[in-house]
C-alpha cells in the first residue's frame, strides 16, 4: 500500500492520457475533481488487488456518457457519494474498495477522487489497461462477471439501479440513461469480489499509469522552463527506466534519440523520453511527422474520422493515417496496417510530449505515434470478438502489434 | 369487497375503451390477460380504498409504450411479479394491494392480471379516470406524490429502479428506457399509502368502468345475435341506468333515442343505450355522423392528427373535426370547441357501439361522438397545467364541458 498526493495524482492523469489512445476523456477535468478531493479529505490508499479479501466487495466508480459534456457540466461530488452507497444499499453488502473500471483517460481520475471522499482504498488495477468507449469491453465481461446491479446517477439528483440479463443490455440501458440525464452521469459498475478481481483485472495498472506520465513529465520539465539546462538534462534518463516492466521492446524500432528530430534553439530532442516511454510500455515508434489532413464527422455519439500525417526525419517520404473513433483504431503507415485496436495507439505532441485527443487533432501538429500491446487477454478470442477491430466496423484481422512490426521489418 | 371474475372483466375493458377516449391502447390484448390469471388463480378481490388502512402500501402497476407494440410482445406473466417484487423488495415493505394508474384502455386490464396472480386484492380507484399517455399525469402527481421508487422490467428480464428528482424525470428516463427495451416494459410506479390514495386517487373508477362497459355490451347484445328481438328489448333500458351516480346531465342534449339514427332492417337505434352512457357519466351527445377524412402522422412517438365528420340525422348540415395525440383531445363543431382535454371525448362505431381508437378512425364509419366530464381535480390550475389543452400544443383555453355545452345551447 501507498499514499497517492498531489504528485501522483498529476502523473496517472498524464499517463492516462497516453492510455488513453486519443479517447476517454481529457483527464484534466478528473484532475482537478480528485486533486481537490485529496486536498481535502486527504490522500488516497491505493492497494495491491492481492490485499483484497478473496469475499470483499470491489465497486469500480466510473463516468458515463461525453466527456465533453463533463467540461460544462462537472460534478459536484455528490454524485460519487450517492451512486456510491445506492449500489452499496441494494447489494445489501459493505464494500471494501473502489477501483477503476478503465486506465485511459478521465475515469483514471474518477475513483481517485472518490476513494478520497468516501475513504476507501483504491485497488492498483483495471478492467481495460486502455480506455474504450463501451460497458462491456472489460476484461471482467470476459471473465462471465455481470456489470449488474449497478447505479447511476446524475448531478441533478436522478438515480437508476439497472439489473440487466447481460452486458450488452446494460450498454444499451444505460447509455439511453445517460443520453436523457444531460450526456454524462456517475455510475458504479461490475460489483466484484477481490478474488474475481485477482482473476481478471488487469493488474498493477495505476501505477504503470503513473511511471508513463512521470517519463513524459520529466521531458515536459525539460523542453519547458529549463530549457537553457537541456544538454545537461539530456543524460539523465528519467529514472523510471529502471525499474520498468517487460522493457524488451522498443530498441528494433526505428526511432530513437540519435534519429529524432533535430532540436531548434532552446529546445530538446524528444527521442531519449520516447525511448524511455517505448520502454516502459513494449511499445513501438510507428511514425513521426506534421499532421496534414483531419476528417471527422460525429456518428451515432463517436467522434469518427482519420487524421493523415505526412513524415519527418527518418520517416520522410511516408505517410500515415489514423482512423479513430473516439480512440485511434488503426494506423497505417503508406497504406500498410502497423497497429489496430485493442493494441494502443497514441499521438503525442512532439513540442510539448503531451498525448493529442482525436478532437484535439489540428493540421500543423508535429506528432510523434506510439502504438504499444494491449493486454493479453484482449488477444483471445472472446476478447477480440468485445473489442476487436471487426467489433468496430474495419474489415481488418488483428495481429498483435509485435508480429506486425517485427513482419514489417523482416 | 367483490369479485372480479370473467363477466366483470368483460365488461371493464369495455368500459376502458371507452375512457381511453381513442388512445391508452385497446384493452383487448390486456383482457385476454387478465381472462387468463382469473382462470389459473381465481377471481380477484374488487376492495374499497376505505379498506385499505392508513399506512399499507399500494403499488400500482401498468404497461408502458406503444400499445401497438404489446400485440407483437405479449407478456408472459413473469413481467408483473418480477416488477412487483422488485419493488417491494426495493421498498423493503409489505404491499397490500394493487390499482390502477388509469381507468382507459389497456392499463385497466394490466393490474388485474397482476393482482390474480400475486393474490393481492385490487383497489377501486385510479389516477387519471381516463387514459393519459404520460407518468406524470396522474392525480397523484397533483397531490404531490412521487412516481418513485419505481421499477420497470422488459420480457427478457431486464430490471430498472428509479429514483427520481421530479415526475417529469421519472416520465423521461422511463419512457427512453422503455424505447430501448423494445418499446413496452412492465412498471409499478406511485406507491402510495391507502391515506394516500383515499386523498388522491379516484375513487370507485373500476366499478363505473365496469358499468359503462355492461351498457355498451347490452347495446352489442341487441344489434347482434338477436337482433330479431329488437324491438322488444328497445323497451329494456339497462339496469345500470337506474343506480348510476350523478346523473343529471344528457338530457339536455340534442341527441335521444327520438332523434337517433332511424333503425334500418335488423337493426336497433343507438339512441337508448347512448343516453344510458351519457347518464352514467354526466355526459354529452357532441355528435352523430360518417367520418369523411382523417390525417394523421406519427410525431415524436405520438399518433397525431384529425378527423372530420359530416353530420347525420339532427346534425346533418354540420361537421365535427376531432384533433387528437393518441387520445382525442379537442371536438370542434362547424369550427366552435364543444370540449376539450382533460374532458373525455370518446368515438363510438354507431354500428356495433364498440368505442373506435384513433387509429382505427376510417372512412366511411358512422360515428357517435360523446362528451363526458374529467374528475374535477384536473380542472384545478395544477391539474390544467398538467393535462390541459395548452400542456399538448393547442392554444385554446380550457372550459369545462358543461360550460360548453350550456353556452352552445344558450
Amino acid at each position: 500500500m501507498r499514499k497517492l498526493g498531489v504528485q501522483e495524482i498529476e502523473d496517472i492523469a498524464l499517463g492516462a492520457a497516453v492510455l488513453g489512445t486519443g479517447g476517454g476523456g481529457d483527464p484534466h477535468i478528473g484532475k482537478l475533481m480528485a486533486l481537490q478531493a485529496v486536498q481535502q479529505y486527504g490522500p488516497v490508499d491505493l492497494i495491491d488487488v492481492d490485499q483484497v479479501p478473496d469475499d470483499a466487495l470491489i465497486v469500480p466508480l466510473a463516468m458515463m456518457g461525453a466527456p465533453t459534456v463533463l467540461i460544462e457540466k462537472i460534478p459536484n461530488g455528490d454524485e460519487f457519494t450517492r451512486v456510491f452507497h445506492a449500489l452499496k444499499q441494494y447489494l445489501g453488502k459493505e464494500v471494501y474498495a473502489t477501483m477503476p473500471i478503465e486506465a485511459g483517460g478521465v475515469n483514471s481520475m474518477i475513483p481517485v477522487a472518490s476513494a478520497a471522499r468516501l475513504g476507501i482504498p483504491l485497488v492498483d488495477a483495471d478492467g481495460m489497461g486502455r480506455a474504450f468507449p463501451e460497458l462491456q469491453m472489460v476484461t471482467f465481461h470476459l471473465g462471465g462477471i455481470t456489470a449488474t446491479p449497478m447505479a447511476m446517477t446524475d448531478e441533478k439528483g436522478n438515480l437508476i439501479i439497472l439489473s440487466t440479463v447481460t452486458n450488452l443490455w446494460t450498454e444499451h440501458l444505460a447509455r439511453s440513461a445517460t443520453v436523457v440525464m444531460g450526456g454524462s452521469a456517475m455510475i458504479a459498475i461490475y460489483p466484484l469480489t477481490g478474488a474475481q478481481a485477482r482473476e481478471w483485472a488487469i493488474r498493477g495498472i495505476v501505477t504503470r499509469t503513473e511511471e508513463i506520465g512521470r517519463t513524459l513529465r520529466l521531458w515536459g520539465r525539460r523542453s519547458g522552463s529549463v530549457r537553457s539546462q537541456a544538454a545537461a538534462l539530456r543524460r539523465d534518463l528519467p529514472p523510471v527506466v529502471a525499474t520498468m516492466p517487460g522493457g524488451v521492446a522498443g530498441e528494433e524500432c526505428a526511432g530513437g534519440a540519435s534519429t529524432g528530430r533535430r532540436a531548434g534553439p532552446g529546445e530538446v530532442p524528444e527521442g531519449d523520453v520516447v525511448q524511455a516511454l517505448l520502454a516502459l510500455t513494449a511499445g513501438y515508434l510507428l511514425f513521426r511527422g506534421k499532421v496534414v489532413d483531419v476528417a471527422r464527422r460525429t456518428v451515432g455519439g463517436f467522434a469518427r474520422g482519420e487524421a493523415l500525417l505526412e513524415g519527418l526525419d527518418e520517416f520522410r517520404g511516408q505517410s500515415m493515417r489514423i482512423h479513430f473513433q473516439n480512440e485511434n483504431l488503426i494506423a497505417l503507415c503508406d497504406g500498410e496496417v502497423r497497429a489496430t485496436v485493442p493494441d494502443l495507439i497514441t499521438v503525442l505532441d512532439a513540442e510539448t510530449a503531451r498525448p493529442i485527443t482525436t478532437e484535439g487533432l489540428r493540421y500543423g501538429y508535429r506528432a510523434v505515434v506510439v502504438g504499444m500491446p494491449c493486454d493479453s487477454r484482449w488477444r483471445t478470442p472472446r476478447g477480440l470478438e468485445t473489442v476487436g477491430p471487426r467489433y468496430f466496423g474495419y474489415d481488418v484481422d488483428y495481429i498483435p502489434i509485435e508480429q506486425r512490426m517485427a513482419g514489417q521489418r523482416g
